[in-house]
Parts: C-alpha cells; sequence; structure tokens
C-alpha cells in the first residue's frame, strides 16, 4: 500500500541527455514518422482547436486531444519579447493519459520537444511538397527554431545550403556558428529578400507579435516552397498575404488555422488542403516544377501527442526517465480522507 | 548558468504531510478565505467555461483562469467506475504560471486540493445560505469528499450532527468511522429519505454518471439548504428537477453550469445567481427561514486559482515543496539547440 502511484517523468536534464544520445536528426526523422502515422489516422481523433488565454505581452495555451485510448495535452506559452528578459519565447511541458481510468501516465518537458515536433513536421511537410532537387533554404527568424528546422530539412530532403536572415544580427551569428558546426554551407544576408533569393525553400519563423509581412510576393519566385512557421496567433502573421494566391495553402486543422494561420488574412472561403488529406493522397501536393506550395505552420495538438509517445516509448526503462509522485492513492479509493487523517497514521507512508 | 530553471513543486506526499501539520479544519477556512476574495474581484478574471474530452467511461477536463497577473489550470477526470478497479473517481493536478513571462511557477497535485477546495465552497456557500440556527446535516453520497464536505460545514456553520446514506454500505461505514473519529455524531440510514429528514441541510454528492434523482421534492422541506456537489457534467445530475422551483439558485459561472450543473434539466431562461453576486450583497441570500436555498456545485476554476495560491503561499519556503526541472534555460534564450548540441558541453550541466 502507497499513498501515490508514481507517474513516469522526463525533465529537462533527461530531454536533452536523450536528444544528445539519440541524436537530433535520427529524432526529428522519427518523430516525423510518428506524426505521419497519427495524421494518418486523422478521424480517430478528438479535435478541438487550443484554449487561448491572452495578454498584453503573450499568450498561455493549452492543447488537448485523444485518440479515443490516450489523451495528450501541452501547456505552451508564447511571449515574444521574452529573450530581452533572458527567457525564451516559448516554454511547454505535456501530459499523456490513460483515457479509460483517467489517470496521468507521462510527464515531460516540452520545450526541447516542442521544437524538435515543430521541426519535424516542417521537414515531413517539405519532404511531400519542395520539389525534389532542392538544394538550398532561404531563413527568416534565426532564434530558438532555426537551427531544428535546418536539421529538419537536411534528414529529410537533403538541404544543405542555408541563407540567414534577422533584424537580430546577434540571433544570426549564432545561429551561423550553430549551423557550421553542423556541417552547413551558410550565407548570412542583409535583408529577406536577399535571403529569398535563389532559394528552392523558404522558412519564416520569427516572433513578431503583428500583422507583419517578412516576406513579399516579389521574393516570391516560381517552385518554391514556403514553410511559414511563426504565423501562429491571431494578429501575428509574416506573410504578404498575396503570396497566400500564389499556390495551394496546406493547413494542420483548418478550423484552428483559419483564427491563428496566415490565412487568417483571407476570406474564410479560401481554400485549404489539410495535412491529413496530403498525407494520404500525395496527389493532393505538387502538381508542377513551377508550382509554388505554401505550409501555413501553426502548431496542432496531435503532432504533440504524437511527439508525447515518441519520447515516452523512447525512454522507457532508461536512464532518462524519472518518478513523480503528482498521482494520491489512498488504500480505498473512498477513503481519500485517510491521507489526511491523524487517526490514520498506518496509510501515511513516507515520502 | 543552468539548462533548467527550477520549479516549485508540491506532490502527494508534501500535499498530505502539509494538510495533516495545518489541520483539516483550518485548511478549508483559510481556502474559503480566499476564495471567497477572488471571486469579490470576479471581473477581474479571464473565465471560460472547461474543456472537456469525453469518453465512454468519464470525462478528462482542463480548467484555465487568470487574473490578468497569475494564470492557472487544473487537469482532472471524472471516472464513476474507477473506485471498482482500484481507482480514485477524481484525480487531478494543477499549475500557477506568470502571464507576463508565460512561465510555469508551482505544480501542484490537485486530488487532496480538489476534495478540499470543493469542501471549502460549500461550507462558505452554505455559511451565506444556510438558516443561522442550522445543527444537522444529511448527507446522500458517502464517497471520496464526503469526510471533507463534513468538517468544512463543522469549521464554517458549526454543524455537528450528521445523517448519512450511500448505496454501498462500505462506503457508509468508513465515511461513520472517520467522522465518528473526527467527533461527529453520526446516524447511518436505509434511504435517501431517512437521510433528508429532520435535517437543515442536504449535501448530495454521488458519482453516478446519470441522469439521477438521488434527493426527491417530497423529501425536501421548508427552510432547508441543498448543496448539490455530484451534479457536475452533461447527462449527470441529481436533484429532481421540481426542487430547482422551490427557491433561488446559486452557481459558480452560469455558462458552464448550463451545461454541467442541476439546471440542465431546466429552461435556458431559469433564473441563476452567480456566487459573486451572493458574497458581493448578501442581501441575495437567504430572505426567511422557511426558504429552500439550493447551490448548484459543479467546481470552477478560480477554485482552483485561490486553492493553488493559498498552497503556494503557505507551503513557501517549508520541507513540503521541492524542486522540478520542467522549464528550459539556455545560456542564450535564443540558443536552444546549445542544449541538445554535442558540439557545445560547456552549456550541458549535470542533472
Amino acid at each position: 500500500m502507497t499513498a501515490g502511484i508514481p507517474t513516469t517523468f522526463i525533465d529537462i536534464f533527461g530531454m536533452m541527455r536523450w536528444v544528445q544520445a539519440a541524436g537530433v536528426e535520427p529524432t526529428l526523422v522519427g518523430m516525423a514518422r510518428e506524426i505521419e502515422r497519427d495524421y494518418l489516422r486523422w478521424q480517430r481523433f478528438d479535435k478541438v482547436p487550443r484554449v487561448a488565454t491572452h495578454s498584453e505581452l503573450g499568450v498561455i495555451e493549452l492543447m488537448p486531444t485523444s485518440d479515443g485510448e490516450e489523451y495528450a495535452f501541452k501547456y505552451v506559452n508564447g511571449h515574444p519579447l521574452n529573450p530581452q528578459h533572458g527567457f525564451q519565447t516559448v516554454a511547454a511541458f505535456g501530459v499523456l493519459a490513460d483515457v479509460d481510468n483517467g489517470y496521468p501516465t507521462f510527464f515531460a518537458e516540452m520545450t526541447l520537444l516542442t521544437a524538435l515536433r515543430t521541426a519535424a513536421i516542417s521537414g515531413l511537410v517539405a519532404s511531400y511538397l519542395a520539389r525534389p532537387d532542392s538544394r538550398v533554404m532561404g531563413m527568416i527568424g534565426t532564434g530558438a527554431q532555426s537551427e531544428f528546422q535546418a536539421l529538419a530539412m537536411r534528414s529529410m530532403l537533403g538541404i544543405n545550403d542555408l541563407k540567414l536572415f534577422d533584424v537580430d544580427s546577434e540571433a544570426t551569428a549564432k545561429a551561423r556558428e550553430n549551423l557550421e558546426n553542423a556541417g552547413f554551407e551558410v550565407q548570412t544576408c542583409d535583408s529577406p529578400s536577399e535571403a529569398a533569393r535563389g532559394t528552392d525553400i523558404i522558412t519564416t519563423c520569427t516572433a513578431d507579435k503583428r500583422l507583419a509581412r517578412v516576406l513579399h510576393d516579389v521574393d516570391v519566385a516560381p517552385g518554391m516552397h514556403i514553410n511559414a512557421v511563426g504565423g501562429d496567433c491571431p494578429g501575428k502573421t509574416e506573410l504578404d498575404k498575396q503570396i497566400l494566391y500564389r499556390g495551394p495553402v496546406f493547413v494542420e486543422l483548418e478550423e484552428q488555422t483559419r483564427i491563428e494561420g496566415e490565412i487568417q488574412q483571407v476570406p474564410a472561403d479560401f481554400p485549404v488542403i489539410e495535412l491529413w488529406e496530403l498525407f494520404s493522397d500525395s496527389t493532393r501536393g505538387r502538381t508542377s516544377p513551377e508550382q509554388v506550395t505554401i505550409f501555413d505552420s501553426v502548431g496542432f495538438a496531435i503532432s504533440d501527442f504524437s511527439a508525447l509517445r515518441y519520447v515516452r516509448d523512447a525512454v522507457r526503462g532508461s536512464e532518462f526517465e524519472k518518478d513523480i509522485n503528482f498521482i494520491a492513492n489512498p488504500h480505498d479509493p473512498k477513503d481519500l480522507y485517510s491521507l489526511v487523517s491523524k487517526r490514520k497514521p498506518a496509510s501515511v507512508p513516507a515520502s
């Protein structure tokens, strides 16, 4: 008899050491396969837009989903000014639970995991949509997500040449150093236009919380794939809206992306294709080498579900996981009071 | 420099030992005051109905709220058949966060805490609505919540005489033993009618997930206060709907209670009074000794916000709290990649 049921937990140190041991690129590829498998069983999932609590400085969101057997949710914030105060723009943690009894089964840090799953789905979608001969990626925004995006594109598409731009030149220098150390050919640029020129894929990943145009229509050439990651909140977009009319737009969950994505700039009947449709039928993707394709990425709960399950399975029984005592477990489930009654010391074990 | 920011955490063992040390009744009274203070600043809060994921066997809910400075949410399940398998009907945990940077600041087990805050608000509301000369409480349902309800009514109203009924006679024997040990005069009853007869307050707190009538209109006498705790899900009610027409009905958040409470049985324009109105103006409460008053309790996020802050403040710096490393903290907030790059071992501390 014990008063608590230990739940498995991976903290930030465990997550770091697991990713270091497994390698970032193999982890991204494995996670992308898990995400693809889950989107292919789209109809099985309970899908609701995330619940957002907005404040002047940012947003805190809860992102739940379930496949009927397992439940997952993520807590995640988005605070663009955080780095000025030494904090990260995005921090997150998440939980898996058993649908049949409602008990949590796995807790995880998800700041790193969110960066990994966001890059994994970008790489996965680009592997469907970018031209097969893609070689060069332009990156507008070189913050915390940028290295993961580059590694995803290399591991899944063989992209090795990068052109970087950020309004923060220190962030660009940081990304350049990290990416050169990782073996990329890197060119830094003085403008978004320069970073876009001559590329096959453009990734926009900035943190500005406003209707920005970090990429202009004139900078988009035929045949490009646009991987728009940073526009993910009401009032926060990155693309010149003319770009959205250049080619098919792909989204995670239409209902959520209409509120949060680049397509908040266009009418509600603007046509989009959900990723599960693309993964189920690749003829829904690129139809010619000249076509422009656009992934309006905002981040969806099923990707977190996939990422949490991928990590949980990968670290099971390893040194990277630990126990946490979140859940009360009285001897008699109807006798919760025994846990606090001084008259029943027998049911109160040492911590 | 460290790769993680420790967050304060109180696990089930810490919570048990803190409540034992502080005493259940003083804790209930203190928490009730905190809840009352927060409902009195009702307009400051972000209020949304909880996000529920229903399955055949139960429900998993996320309950967020914020006062603009602090954010709180609770994860809680409700699975009526769980006790048959040795699990509790309700298990929960919760988090406080800083609205300005979105970082979690406090994690807590909330299975015990939910039992405490549910009882605290029942006692608080009864202290406004029950007749001042109330002496006897009938309790229909003697599960995990029952002892906490009794202690709340004693600490806030002086109730010392209890009449108990449950369809599970073992649960009644368990409650009787606990409550007699705690100094109550206890009578066990063979029917809900018998448990209601001659009482001043009736608490219904059962777990059946259906439209039940555990209390019939004929058993409600003039002057009673009805504390209806167990009807808290779509399709899960406890009161004969005629009872709702006997006197004013008080609710936490009207919008949520219309979906989940006893008032799901009556038309959408059925009048209710929100608790913040009662606490702000006690003339909204009982107007005569003969009146029947009804609290249609379903549980609302602000009560959890209050409970989490009360515990956080009470355990600060004590042996009951510990550290948990949920949050990544790279040296440069835009260099999350440094936490997983093998080329930067200097930024990877030991766990």
